[in-house]
């Protein structure tokens, strides 16, 4: 497995000042190069305390990227449907040459209808949009001379400057919630996956996990290739399992609260593109956090009872690359710090080793209960990304 | 007078990549910083060599916010034409936040009629769009529940996250080629002014300021806190004038060569909100180096000649600040540097002393031959804004 940190705000201007969250997040980033970790991931989105300190993921990753050398920046995601494809092209490719090739470029389709309404943009039209969007920045930065002539996009020839520092471009990941067809055309394209494994049940992700990479290997793509981040929360204590899941239960009860006031506008939004949708508001407030701790959607407790969670999910779906969330801006700077010295001492070289067992792997198969929680997390969306 | 540094990219693939482009640029800026400089600035422009490495300022700025901690932060500009006001209001929020309230929003119109294309904006509506961009933008960071109802956008109500750092907003200034209405425009709503003097005549530019702070005094305006940025290319040697004046020659004539390439496209595109644009292809190319600097649009020669210029655009235009264009791309970055430090040594401290009078500037009211070079200026567009 490989190890990177998500920062993805769930903070409010009279909890803490965008300027202290950006500096805690750019302090964390640092310390994550240092301790060895692999990426530094964060969110665009719009208005709500759910998110809203990062309209421009490039923004913040382009201040990381002016301090670290090492760590790969993650877009996770930006929103083609918000943004013209030679912009998003353009300041992405300016983000991979200032980091020297660091890049890479996850896209969403984005799914809160207040942000669709401020952009004027149907939101039953994400999905052509998404298309043609990334399809059109994958050209800008691989070809010159592109004229794109889709239903939305009229433009050309145009050859794109900077052209990107990594060719023929920055590996793509594409973000998904819950369709597998979503997930084998991202296979057969050769991009990445982003996930959110809590919002579906494990069940499912393993059936788009599975569709994923069959599409990959039709199409020729190695399985050593692949590149599938999941995210999740995590609190560690180096004794005390109970002060980190303390610590956990309140980010996640501050994640759900700040979470169903940016998807209240599905109460009044039906899309046949998003199904199931219009009931997240119900679903966000019925998940317990003992729920979503059984079922290894968060991760907290001591490194030890972290080190199985982990194994249990590498057992379900395999040596993917974990995004680890520990800068909601709930938990207290000094928490997050802790855990992440924590993880890196503990946890980062043991599970890093490629495809490795390691002690107690054949205790970690699921259990039926564990299975039996699993199954009742597509009522879970914490953590919607796609 | 106070002094900043312009990164303005005038370079392609072929000359030097993007990364080195972006270093060298990162590297100026620190540097800037430690020598005194008060500001750093760059731009936002598309696909040509001239400019088109810096399609998003916001992105360089970032990576610049990452490793300095004084230096104010200048968009110029940014384009509100072809980017929605809920994005450029976040990103430039952001960087903001991330600068600890060092930004300095510099809006531009655009002129370039390909980057119009591309994005499929009408060239004759940019007037619209500029107005109506800036004032959703200021709005969105000023005002909560916003509601914005005009021709080209509608939105709201939305609360823009995060808040901007410096309240109720961060300064705006306002890019202006040769217009005086736009200038009194500006004064009266209080923005500063972004001039490229080299574009218009020493009278126009005159006639400009004089709106502009007429504009200013009426609306109640301390001309204290007015804010005038000039933009000059600048080559210094400590004792070889001639010396730096070769390495300004070829910088000229390498940004006239590719300016030429950007504006062709005037040579087919008329816009009565554009006057006299479709002449600027034949203009650009009959402008001399020596017309230039006798008319000090371009600043270049030992310490003491350059001093002599700085006073005698002192004497034009008051105590504005001056923005040095010293990293265009073709002068080696040795030399950059060398410029800048020479600067600082020999020029910055002296003439930043705010209405100082120096020896000499009794000397540097505008002699007759000046006059009559600057009289053809309005054949020079080395370095249009906007």
């Amino acid at each position: 497995m490989k190890f990177g940190i998500n920062l993805f705000p769930t903070v409010a201007p009279d909890e803490k000042s965008a300027a202290t969250w950006y500096e805690e997040a750019i302090e964390l980033a640092v310390l994550a190069e240092e301790l060895g970790f692999a990426h530094v991931k964060t969110v665009e989105h719009y208005f709500f305390p759910w998110g809203g300190y990062s309209p421009d993921p490039v923004t913040l990753l382009a201040a990381i990227a002016g301090r670290t050398s090492r760590i790969r920046l993650v877009t996770g995601a930006v929103i083609p449907a918000f943004t013209h494809p030679v912009q998003l092209a353009g300041k992405l490719a300016m983000l991979d040459n200032i980091s020297h090739g660091r890049l890479d470029a996850g896209f969403g389709r984005a799914f809160l209808p207040d942000e669709f309404e401020a952009f004027n943009v149907p939101i039953d039209s994400s999905r052509e949009r998404f298309d043609q969007g990334v399809e059109a920045v994958r050209r800008l930065w691989s070809e010159e001379d592109v004229v794109v002539d889709t239903s939305l996009f009229q433009f050309g020839p145009v050859t794109l400057l900077p052209r990107p520092f990594q060719r023929p471009h920055p590996p793509i990941l594409v973000a998904a919630a819950r369709s597998p067809e979503s997930c084998a055309a991202a296979g057969a394209a050769g991009y990445g996956l982003l996930l959110v494994p809590s919002v579906a049940r494990r069940e499912r992700v393993q059936e788009m996990l599975g569709g994923y990479r069959a599409a990959r290997a039709t199409a020729g793509f190695s399985s050593a290739d692949e590149h599938v981040q999941m995210s999740f929360s995590v609190h560690l204590d180096d004794v005390d399992g109970e002060r980190a899941r303390d610590f956990g239960r309140a980010d996640s009860a501050n994640n759900t609260r700040k979470l169903a006031d940016a998807v209240a506008a599905w109460g009044r939004t039906r899309s046949d593109q998003y199904p199931g949708y219009d009931s997240v508001v119900r679903q966000v407030a019925s998940t317990t956090y003992e729920e979503s701790l059984r079922a290894n959607n968060v991760l907290a407790g001591t490194p030890d009872q972290v080190r199985e969670q982990l194994e249990t999910l590498r057992s379900w779906y395999g040596d993917v690359t974990v995004s680890l969330q520990i800068n909601s801006g709930s938990t207290p700077i000094e928490e997050s710090r802790r855990t992440l010295r924590l993880f890196a001492e503990r946890l980062l070289t043991e599970l890093s080793a490629p495809g490795s067992s390691t002690p107690g792997s054949t205790a970690t198969e699921p259990s039926a209960s564990a299975s039996a929680e699993a199954a009742d997390l597509e009522r879970s969306a914490v953590g919607v990304e796609s």
